[in-house]
Order: C-alpha cells, then structure tokens, then sequence
C-alpha cells in the first residue's frame, strides 16, 4: 500500500525497510539530513514538509508516526490534524502513553480523521523484519483497510487489533512492564552464577538456556548475543535507563491497586542502579550508628 | 548407548520414550507397577531390583537416576555406591539440591563411581523430546563417554558439561529461581490487563507477544495454551506452588549477599498465595485500628 513514514529514527528507518521491500510505497520525512538520506537509498519518496506529505498521497492518506513519545508526537499529530482530510488514517506506531493516545484520538477524530495506536515490539531488528505490533483504534473498517500494511511487514501472528483507541498503547506498555520483570530476573540469576563456587561461561550458560529450557526466549538469545560480545560484560557500566513504559505500568497497577512488586522491584532496582550512593544508604547508617555504635563509612 | 533409568515418574518415563526412540537400551526400574508396565511398552527391558539393574548392564555401567530430590535419591545413590563397581557412572537427573549432589560426588567417588549431577529442563515435554540438560561432573573424560546419550535426546545445543560435580544442579537452580521471576512477571502483566480499562482476549495477547515481540519465549507460548484451554483461568485457583528450587536461589543469594529483590518477591508471593488470610494483615490492620480506628474486618 502507499503510505507515510514521519519519522526516520532507528524504528522509522528499519520499517521504512521492511514496508519498501514488502512492496509498500513510502513517502519519508524527517528533519535530519542524513536520515533523509538514508530513506532515499532504500527507494522511499522523500519529502521536506508534512504539507507535501499530504500533496504526495492520495485519498485516503495513511500515515504512519514514528516519533518520540511525548512532544514530538503531540506537536505532529496536532498539526496533522489541521492538514488531513475526512477518512485519512493516522497510524501512531510509537511508545505513546495510552492517555496522550486517547488525547491524540479525540482531536484526530474530532476532524473525522481515523487514529491507531499502535505498539510495537520486536527491538530494532523486529521493525526490519517480521515485527511484532498491537494496534487499537475506534474504527474497526479503517482497521481492516490498513490491516495488509501489518500484515506484510509483521512476523506471522505477530499483530493484533486491540480494540478501542487506547488499547494498543495500553497493551505495548504492559508488555513492556513484563519485560522490565523478566530482564531482571534474568540478570539477578547471572548475578548469582557470577559469584558463586562454580566458574561459569555466561555465553555458554545463556546458549544452553536458548535450547530447549523452560526459560528459553528472545530475552535469553539476546544475553547469548552480549556475552558473545564481552563474555563478563566488563565493557559496561550496570547503569539501568528505563524510557517510561515500565513507570507507567506501575502507575496503572497503583491507580487500578493490582499489586504488581515484581514489575515494581524491577523499576525501583532501576532507579537505585542510576546513583552512586543513596540517601536510603546514609539514613541507614546513620541510625545504626546512633543506636548501636556501628561504624559509618565517611565520605 | 546402554543405561538404565531409574525411577519411572513423570520424567523418567518420558525419558525413557525419547531415549529408546534415538536408538539407546533402556533398562527401567521403578517400585510402581503401572509405571513398569508403560516402560514395557515402550521398548525398555524392565527389571524388579537395583542388583537386577546392576546384572543387566555391562561395565561401565551408566544409571540414570530419575527421582524425587531428597530421600528417595539420597536412599537409592546410598545404595548403588554400595553395589556398582569401579568406572561405573551414576548420573542424578533430578532436582536434587547442589550441597546434597556435592554429598553423592563424595559417596560415590569414594567407591571410584563417576557421578554426574545434571539439571533437567524443558518441562516433561521436553523430557519426551528435544530436551534441556546441564551436566556437572568431576571426569570430564568420563562426560565425553556419555556425551552421546545427552546428543541423542537434546534439543540442538540444549547440553552443557557445566564443569567440576554439583555445578550442573546449581545451574538449574538459578534456571529456576530466573523461571519464577519470569513467570511472576508475566502474570502481574496479565492481572493489569484484567483489571483495565479495556477489554483484551488474554489468548489472543499470549499469541501475539509469543510472535515477534521481546518478551516471546516458551513460558508466553505455555500461557497462550493455558489462556486457550480455559480463556479466563476460572478453573483455576491463584495459589502457586513451589517445590524447592526458588527457595534455594534465594538461600544461596543470601549466602552469597548477591541482591536478587526479583526472585525474592516471586518466591514470597508463592508463599502469600497459599494463605486465606495473613497475620500480617491482621498485625496492620490491629494496629491501624489501634493509632487511627480505622475500621477493622472481623472474622
């Protein structure tokens, strides 16, 4: 099918590549030259405006937004707004917070425009190949019309209309809160294997942990691959970055009080592995100190 | 090659299958008669005693000993130290606890008997059929003899020698204390989605994150079987399990002062989920009733 891709980040740019070579035709923007460029040499249309966006497709328009979650996505869909026409098809493919896609898909379809939120999963390589995408969106029509776009650059099985606008965002966000989960279990397992009595080979262990295990899985193949790497991971620093969706898990498990401590756990081991020395650390000491007399580390 | 299997279980039957069908004698023992009857019919020479097992192999001999962890391993390698000769190996399928294996190495060792502690993955299935095995051993020329045997009812690249004796049980302790935190995981995910705002067919989100998403792997392929066959699990009552081996993860990180928050949660959600009610609860509620009288639930 013909679409728009806004966007031509690390997601934007792979997709571009599984849409073209699943024989899609793609009209690239960015703001980046080099990206731009980039698209040009995978055969996308590239243009310099959002208003040419709109001039390069026909009726009605499908547009795909690749953006970073929060402001850039907002200040995009809001002008889109104002350029589309009825029946045009906004495809929100990043990792939008399900509220702001509510928010998205009120003033979008206050202009009779139709909105998917769409979840992606599937890392990097997934948008390239065989992806993996949860789309909600209130019009189930519209779904279908745009449903040989999923169709061609998913993995098999590997997308789901979600249902009401919201939903796709909301369940990308869970998943990605499971994930939170799951990696640290994972790295708290090595961890162990890593101090214990036996001398292990990470990449073997995660190898044998890829073939025929209970705990066997994309996670798994993807610690074999970085082990391979740097087999004791020493190039890397055990800094954790989360990018929200794992917050945001939390925050709807608070709001709906589902108790969730590990997907908790997993965000606040997070948090703690961003500081150097803690507060928590210092009160604690402190108080032992008073109490007992216990030594404190002095800074 | 030949061995006997010894213990007839779940495991040990399932086993025996996959063994006999890529070409290996299989002599099985087990107390139950049932047990002996399917391994009949299977193909397995089925004998009454462990002198039998002992007369029906040529030396070196190799058992395999299937069997629940604790006494009824401790009571049979006991036993076998006792009859078996020299360069005869005993290999512990099971999930015997690592200092227990350790214990058995010393035992059989002392008699001149290659133990082999091997932690067994993959589920009964896997048992059955391309399965997951991770082998500790004090003789590595020893392991290479009985190499084949792992060879021929693994999945590709699903054995490790894991190195000296106790190792290869410690390895799958750590498998499964990573195993309970995935699932933890995976199933707080799932609650928040039961308690949302939107309405997801739990089947049809298992399907669809078991292709092409991060968190795909075997225990998300298991949950969409589970969520198929009963699609809420209202057949199912939330009260989880263990059988040991989350609890030892957990011993040995506090031994080791390796932080595991994760794994340490799942395990005490397990232990949560098999009371009605808590004195925790009763604790802070008497105590919330005591400084606020807020209102407390009777009995």
């Amino acid at each position: 099918m013909d679409l728009a891709m806004i966007g031509l980040g690390k997601m934007g740019i792979n997709l571009s590549e599984n849409l073209i070579r699943n024989d899609n035709n793609v009209v690239a923007y960015d703001l980046n030259e080099d990206a731009k460029k980039a698209a040009v040499k995978l055969g996308a249309k590239v243009v310099d405006s959002l208003e040419e966006v709109v001039i390069s497709l026909k009726r009605p328009r499908i547009i795909w937004v690749m953006l970073p979650a929060g402001k850039p996505t907002d200040k995009t869909i809001l002008e889109l707004s104002k350029i589309l026409d009825s029946d045009d098809i906004v495809i929100d493919g990043g990792n939008s917070f399900y509220q702001d896609s509510l928010r998205h898909n009120q003033i979008l379809s206050g202009e009779d425009i139709k909105f998917f939120d769409c979840g992606t999963s599937g890392g990097q390589s997934g948008a390239n190949k065989d992806g993996n995408f949860m789309i909600g969106g209130d019009d189930y029509e519209a779904f279908k019309y745009i449903e040989p776009i999923f169709k061609s650059i998913a993995e098999k099985d590997g997308y789901l209309y979600t249902g009401k606008a919201g939903s796709g965002h909301y369940l990308k966000m869970v998943h990605n809160g499971i994930e939170y989960g799951m990696m640290e279990s994972i790295a708290e397992g090595f961890d162990v294997l890593e101090h214990s009595q036996f001398k292990y080979d990470n990449e073997a262990v995660a190898k044998v942990w890829s073939n025929g295990s209970v705990i066997r899985g994309w996670l798994m193949e993807l610690a074999q691959d970085a082990f391979s790497n740097d087999k004791n991971l020493e190039h890397i620093k055990g800094v954790m970055h989360s990018s929200g969706e794992g917050k945001w898990t939390l925050d709807e498990a608070l709001k709906l009080q589902v108790p969730t401590p590990v997907i908790g756990m997993s965000l606040m081991m997070r948090y703690r592995s961003l500081e150097d020395d803690t507060f928590t650390g210092k009160v604690v000491s402190a108080l032992r100190n008073e109490f007992g007399g216990h030594a404190i580390e002095k800074k």
